[in-house]
């Protein structure tokens, strides 16, 4: 799959879209990196962001994970004149406790159909461990 | 399935546990009501939990829906001496846009074994409607 | 949702074409009732269904569960002319062993846009012991 | 990870297992390879896995899917006494249409506890193509 990467790229719209949205302002995600089909996020760990003790709460992982497959799902998409989209659905397996640390979010593109996208994202914590994994079908348009 | 519904049930450690979560207090997850292997949150509007316009963002709706699965699945169950859990998994389809309004999930117990507890999860707006549907996974202990 | 029941509907398609599938015909699954945006089917219990003693594969539950899905999506909207579509992802829990047992899976829609349905399904034993639990995407056109 | 290696390693349950299975068996799904933590299995063409023309019915894949996912699971693990175990759940993704094609899946596991795994699965077509992707949850024991 290649696309246009020109300046109406979706990764233009997405690395200003991204950082402006309230959510992901609130818990203090951040746009590592956008490739073509490909997206990487960074969750620094904070108090707020736990559920109990140092654990980070599944949701903020589960919005770091949503925000990634929208992100990949974007990026190398050539934008349509109305920026639309959802989420239709996501799966997040939590497979290790996230305790005290920063989190990155790394999403591919699975198949980009018309309409719709599929994406996996892997999350692992600052030492590199994998702490969950998401799948999840986006809707462009 | 009858549970015990005594001082030490899972229901009593959760109207504790649930408002003192960070990330839950953050986004301002309420709990409504509590019974056996079923649990009602709610999560007022507010401008933060959006992703953009007055859409809520999908990890907002994500944390509600974990949380309110978590809260089904220690409801009933008598707590451990050691209170421990996570979720093994958690998949939420979106079904329409939630714009500004404010949520409610209703979580029930599909089955609960001894280590493992299914539950769903359906999310409507303050008209009704059914915003998001989540069926998740639990461990206890 | 009020849709069209005319014999154009898209319950006239399913009872034709879900006995004509041969999977389905394999399987032995059967055609129970079809109404707006539900689906009843059945699969009797044989020992060619099974993954090991007399426990039912989740395989055949995925099968039943998709295939339901699949009906009651289909079941209430109109049918294109040239009849396509196609599960977008499926999420199964299993609840409880299918031992030995027929089971039955009832489906019904979420929600349904204009390209893309949700739909649960809950799977039952002979007894009316809920042994899965199903939600799915499906793509019509 | 790494795990013993010997005759009673999980690699001879499965090995002798799978193809023991009945649905396994009546669908033809054949045992390709089995390490530690994955398993590659394949399903050959056969107009009776089809849900209409030459297209693999969905069923088929997630059988596919969910035996091979169980396999990694159990593959590096060293089997209990009593050989126990069952799928807590299976999400499957619908990438591209199989259409007449041999199908080869491709498991391993993203996280080993001590009771739950978790593994994902990709299926492709004879010409590499991924057709789906899966991720389940596995209960040993």
């Amino acid at each position: 799959m290649t696309l246009p990467t020109g300046a109406d790229d979706g990764r233009d719209v997405m690395a200003e879209f991204i950082p402006s949205s309230p959510l992901v302002a609130l818990l203090g995600i951040q746009v590592g990196s956008l490739g073509d089909g490909e997206a990487v996020l960074h969750l620094p760990y904070r108090a707020e962001l736990t559920t109990i003790g140092e654990t980070v709460h599944g949701g903020a992982i589960a919005t770091l994970a949503d925000t990634a497959v929208m992100a990949a799902c974007w990026c190398g998409a050539v934008p349509p004149e109305n920026l639309r989209g959802s989420t239709v659905d996501l799966t997040v397996h939590y497979l290790a406790p996230a305790s005290a640390t920063d989190l990155t979010a790394t999403a591919r593109v699975l198949r980009r159909g018309r309409k719709i996208c599929h994406a996996e994202v892997s999350v692992t914590d600052s030492s590199g461990t994998l702490v969950a994994h998401g799948v999840g079908t986006y809707q462009l348009g």
